[in-house]
């Protein structure tokens, strides 16, 4: 799946999401579950990118306000330890502007307008002529979260490659300009399962779909989702063969199922002829209430005292400065811009 | 000419130059010599925009670096004084390139490609595609540089009237989405006096055009320069009439002669005929003589002592990066970016 060397230990990582609203299963599934693996064996910075999140929410920046908390309550429900990964405010670290800034220079527009994410975006977004100069160019904003902190490995889906083509281009171009490596080129980590169906049965759970079962659920949402969740439309009665193919409920049991020799039992029996779609359904409930109840629990005991959470993100946003601000001294020099 | 309010005292000038080469007459006559009468009236803060300079000279950042402490020399020596101004280095006040990145989000790419300033620029850079990002973008920077001081008033020529419009349409929107008047409105300064011919005779004196006379031009270079320059080709013989529109001599002469009375006797001199134009180029040469050689003797003082200029521009940057951190603050409050 991602690269194993032996000196991953000083490898570093930097992902992270925008905090326009709760985290659920999709982002589980596609990119928390593994940084809660990752944050021992490499150096993770996790970004709360609030600025990013503002390029197409300028109407709205109190929706960014108020999420970004909950996303770093979400953070710390999963089980990412801030002792061990560096979780961080993108807008606290003045020098992810400043970056942004430089690297502005380092990319013509028309790159920025041939990127596919961004022209992918851009069209779902409906900004045509309306478009932020803040959205075309965040890319180059991308660049500075990801080259500020050094980091040779970015998890991304399959769809967000090109970003990181777009890093490696600024990169080169920079070290070009200052004579030697300033900047460190990175990799994007693309996971086996990067995305989890919504309930409804379509391609992607979304917030913005009403498909998507959040982190935060209570156990009474939980069980409401299980109930309409799209299994087999041709499983009308329970002597028939069911399929397994595009049914929500088992591709949901895939990925979260710890007992996966008792779930290829029971597909069997599904296959057959037999099972009725309630047990299958029991037992995925059963599986996202395990997996949920900890997280929570968990969830509510931060929540109760916000202001520690708010100093770990100080913690975190200190710590990421230092490390992005010395990256900002080494390319300023580079272009000639220390005097003092 | 320009406003005289009874509260002038109190208005802030922000005002400067991108330092890619020496200032010559051109600029001092266009702007530098009117810097000098406003600094005892005005709050003034002069930029030395050397991210500015970048957005188009990023494959030779040297030559801006160079070309940084030469355009503080030639503010001193032109009497500058910056215990008045406030002097700074663009790129040393990150608050700038901050300001920047949040008013990407501010303006749309369509609007920066309207820009009729922006749109000229280009055109004469030839960037067409390699059009750099930081290029097209600028305007958003020029306002984060004029917003940031919260200057009410800007000198420039009218071809950068539109750039002014660019800033206030930003203030407008970020107040309104403020809700309230974080940031305030400027107004161009348009002087009379914008611009100056090139010795040639080209509508303007510029470097590229190598019609200039720098500031800090030596003795013999003025005389060279009055030697080469143009005159009125059709005055042929001393005892012919003599032109004076299109004649740069008379035309430096209305700009620098302290002796406007004996100028005109000269004027209708010329035209009568019986004039020669070595006498007017005399008359010239005593002229520009007079005005840069206590300007140079003023400029090798100061370039003796490069440590205390630098020390010099380091206080002016302080100065003006506490100020630029406050407005940083109240516009990150204002979009709700501000946590801790």
């Amino acid at each position: 799946m991602h690269q194993n060397t032996t000196n991953q230990a000083a490898k570093i990582i930097l992902t992270g999401d925008r905090p326009t609203g709760p985290l659920h299963l999709g982002h589980y599934v596609g990119s928390l579950r593994n940084r809660v693996r990752y944050q021992r064996d490499y150096r993770q910075f996790i970004i709360i990118a609030d600025a990013q999140a503002l390029t197409d929410n300028m109407n709205d920046p109190d929706k960014v306000r108020r999420n970004m908390i909950e996303v770093a309550l979400d953070y710390l429900a999963v089980g990412i330890d801030p002792t061990l990964s560096t979780i961080f405010i993108q807008s606290q670290v003045p020098e992810l502007a400043e970056l942004s800034f430089y690297y502005l220079n380092l990319v013509t527009v028309a790159r920025l307008e041939r990127n596919p994410t961004v022209k992918e975006e851009i069209r779902q977004r409906g900004f045509e002529r309306d478009l932020p100069a803040g959205f075309l160019t965040y890319p180059a904003s991308q660049a500075a979260d990801i080259t500020a902190f050094k980091a040779s490995l970015v998890p991304v889906g399959a769809d967000q490659v090109p970003m990181i083509e777009q890093t490696n281009e600024i990169v080169r171009r920079l070290n070009f300009i200052a004579g030697r490596e300033v900047l460190v080129e990175t990799a994007a980590l693309v996971p086996e399962v990067s995305r989890l169906p919504g309930i409804d049965g379509k391609a992607k759970m979304s917030k913005s779909l009403n498909n998507a079962i959040n982190l935060s659920a209570t156990a009474d949402e939980v069980t409401a989702a299980v109930k309409k969740i799209y299994t087999d439309p041709l499983h009308l009665r329970v002597e028939d063969p069911g399929h397994i193919e595009g049914n929500v409920a088992f591709t949901y049991l895939d990925a979260f199922d710890r007992d996966q020799t008792g779930l290829q039992e029971m597909k069997a029996h599904y296959q057959r002829g037999g099972l009725g779609d309630s047990v299958v359904k029991k037992r995925l409930e059963a599986c996202l209430q395990d997996l949920l109840t900890p997280m929570r629990t968990r969830r509510e005991e931060f929540s109760k005292d916000r202001a520690y959470v708010m100093e770990l993100l100080k913690q975190g946003t200190q710590k990421a400065r230092e490390v992005a601000a010395r990256t900002t001294d080494e390319v300023k020099a580079a272009l000639g811009l220390s005097y003092f």
